[in-house]
Parts: C-alpha cells; sequence; structure tokens
C-alpha cells in the first residue's frame, strides 16, 4: 500500500531532506520510523528536496508499506517512534494513494514562504527560524515591486546553483510576492517547480533592494544577464520553509 | 544614569528572570553584561518575575549605570556581549529615565499571551515555543466565554501558588480572551498585577474547558471556591509569554 505522508520539521538538525552519505537526513529519519514500526526497508519520495536547514510546514512524502495498516496507526506508530528517536519530524498527516499516486511526480505545484527579521538586536526565541537582515527596516514595497519582475517563464540561470541537476534553468514563477506581518518580513513564492536555490537566490536579491543596495530594476537585470556572476546574494536556509505541495487529486 | 531596557528572551534555558542560587537566570545574565560593558556591579529590576521557562517579547527592566554611555551605545554594547556569551536574550530598546521612574514601581499594567497547539501530531518547529495540548481540536467560543468569570476583581486564591508572596490574593483582571489564529489558540490576559502563576492556572483550567472536561461555569466555581484544590491544572511555562509592562509616561 502506498501512504502520502505530510511532514512538518524543524531543518536545523539536518543535512537536508534528501539522504546523505555523512549526515543525518530526514529521509532516513523517516525510513528507520518506518523499518522500526513495520519491519520494512522502504524508499521515501519526496514533492521537494529541500536543503540542509531548510524546513516544512506540510512537505509531502510517500513510502511504499506490505505490513496491513491504516494510515490512523502508521501515522501514530511514526510519530511514537520519530519521538522516541529525538527527531524534529512530526507527521501531520497520512493517508492512502492509488499505485500511480507520486509525492514527487504526481506534484504539479510547490510553495515556499520565506522569513526575514529585519530588527537591529539578535534573534532569540527565532533563532534559526528566520534570517536576521540588519542594517533596515527593509522597504517592503520596494522589494514586491522588483519581484514581479521574476514572475512568469525565464531562463533562471542567475538564481540556480551550481549543483543544480534540472535539465533546463527554464522554469516558470507563478507568484512572488513581499509583505510585513509584524516585525518579520515574508516572501512567498509559488511555482510548478523550482531550480536548486532559486527561492533562496531570489530572496537574496530582494533583500538588497530592501536595504537599498539594489535599485528595483536591479533584479530583472540579473535575471536577464542569466549569469551566476549577476547574482546579489543567496539567502541563507533558516529562513525558508516548504509550505505546500499541489496535487490535482486535492 | 537609570536605564529602562526591553527585553526579548528565550525562557527555555533560564531558571527564571529573578536571580537564582542553583542555575541560570536571566537577571544574572544581564548583570554580567553590564559589568563586562561598563566596570560596574548593578542590580536588574524587572516589570514581572517570570518563572523558569517562561518567554519574553517585551519585559521592560532597569539598571543604574555611572559610566556615560548613550542609550543606544549601551544598548549595542550589551547585544553584543549578550551574543558572544552565548545567552538566548536580546535588548530591543533602551532609554534614559528619570531616577524615579522604576520598571517594576512604575508599572501600572502587565500582558501576557499564553499559547497553545491543540493538534494531535507532536511539535517540531514551536517546541518549547507553545503548550501542546492533544485530545482536541479546543473548544474556543467555550474557553473564551468561560474566561469572562475570572474577569474583575477577585479572590484569585485558586489560582495564586502556595509560593505566592502578594500580600492579598485579590486582584483585578482587566481582560481575559481566547483566540484562533493558525494552528495554534492564543489567551491574552491583563492586569496591573498577577499573583504567582496566576496566568497559566488561569490557562490550565480554560483547557479543561476547551476539551470538554470541565463545564463552562465550573471555572467561575473554581474561583468562588477559593481554595488551591479546586485547580483543575496548571498549564506549564513553555506556552507563556510576557508581551507587555504598561508605565503612565507612554
Amino acid at each position: 500500500m502506498r501512504f502520502a505522508l505530510t511532514l512538518e520539521f524543524d531543518g536545523g538538525p539536518y543535512m537536508g531532506l534528501q539522504r546523505q552519505a555523512h549526515g543525518p537526513s530526514v529521509q532516513q529519519a523517516v525510513e528507520e520510523a518506518v523499518l522500526a514500526v513495520t519491519g520494512e526497508t522502504v524508499t521515501l519520495h519526496a514533492a521537494g528536496r529541500t536543503d540542509a536547514g531548510v524546513h516544512a510546514r506540510a512537505m509531502r512524502v510517500h513510502v511504499e508499506v506490505g505490513k496491513a495498516l491504516t494510515p490512523f496507526r502508521l501515522m501514530e506508530a511514526l510519530n511514537a517512534r520519530l519521538r522516541l528517536a529525538g527527531e524534529a519530524i512530526a507527521v501531520l498527516a497520512c493517508e492512502e494513494k492509488a499505485d500511480d499516486w507520486h509525492a514527487r511526480f504526481s506534484c504539479v505545484g510547490r510553495r515556499y514562504v520565506y522569513r526575514i527579521i529585519d530588527r537591529r538586536a539578535p534573534l532569540t526565541l527565532d533563532k534559526g527560524r528566520a534570517w536576521h537582515v540588519k542594517g533596515g527596516p527593509l522597504d517592503v514595497a520596494a522589494m514586491d515591486q522588483a519581484a514581479q519582475a521574476l514572475v512568469g517563464t525565464h531562463d533562471f540561470t542567475t538564481f540556480r546553483s551550481k549543483q543544480c541537476q534540472s535539465a533546463s534553468p527554464v522554469k516558470t514563477l507563478d507568484r512572488l510576492a513581499v509583505r510585513r506581518e509584524g516585525e518579520a518580513v515574508l516572501i512567498e513564492a509559488a511555482a510548478r517547480s523550482f531550480l536548486h536555490h532559486q527561492v533562496r537566490s531570489m530572496v537574496g536579491c530582494l533583500a538588497l533592494v530592501g536595504l537599498g543596495h539594489w535599485r528595483e530594476a536591479q533584479v530583472g537585470e540579473a535575471l536577464a544577464a542569466r549569469d551566476r556572476q549577476a547574482l546579489g546574494y543567496n539567502a541563507p536556509p533558516e529562513g525558508l520553509y516548504f509550505v505546500e505541495a499541489v496535487y490535482p487529486d486535492a
């Protein structure tokens, strides 16, 4: 039986979602929990492959389990095991899916939120939960305006890491919106899929606009350059949250 | 010169705000930072004396410093020192005050927010930042209704810890309001002052109402009993945030 899981995790303790040779990963932790619960060695497939330190509020993954279990019992058992193992991962939901449903390949939309706190004082309660940008306050209206140059179908080579394995640098960005919420600046990005480091690279450049170091038009100019050297800044992972995977069936 | 500081801190690593014989405190950390910056041994006075594990978004305190420093330089130096020492404390604001201004005795209002997350799955990103209540979802409307029995001037003996040093158990509660915000239930409490454990004790009883274990009227009945034995539950510290101290001059 194929089970779709909705995962929340604190990315801080992990080398990333995908299994790594050296260091803990979300994939390894969940696969080990499934092994402990079912006695089965499974492979986890995920909607997104988040980097070290990147968080998830609702990552969607799937695993194949032979043991007869209801989705509810599997979720409960996995949460008990993950908690026992001291993992910073929780299963928020679990449902049975048809064999042709795939967490990665069936996914038609991904949404991220990037969180910046632009105050002068160091972070305490939000440490590791946001990018701390000093030299602000950020000009949120300018950031939102500049962001619109990136929306649409473009060659995002400038905003792509050298390690990116995507066949093409052309992606369609459906939404990039910047707003203030309390002392945080939130940047929401939605697309069918993203290049490696794309969100963090876009956020890094928008922060330069917000600080007044870049003119608004420079974001569009950096895009047009199609050159990684034109990138202003790659924002750190601790502000990034994977918040939604969209499927045709839901 | 008397400096008023606005502090944010993660209460997790501390035995409480007040200096303790055994274990770290917010008071000790800030006094040591002032000593490092000015060479002076000072005594910190605070608007509230929060318990071990209780957080602050804006605690107000004051210290007397002889060294000639602008408020801005003092704030910057304290933040640099607190960061270096690995403390989970930040100075959000600093201003000079007259000698008759006292962080504790001039304070005419205190406001707390208590944060509950009532989902089934364990907490990851919010671990240590909220009380995890299972068996929900909580009935927020019933909690808010029940809370109104506590607003006003009452003998709060039921909601007072045995260690409470207040001369009288009679307090005036100005506001106690319960609302949902995303996956969290927030309980806001405002009064001139509170008894020891009063907010956590009120929240514990409201949670029983939210879970359906208590009728709404039982909160008022517990109050009328004026007996600590009538308390339903004392909520844990990790959900409690000191969010505002009110002064006549601001």
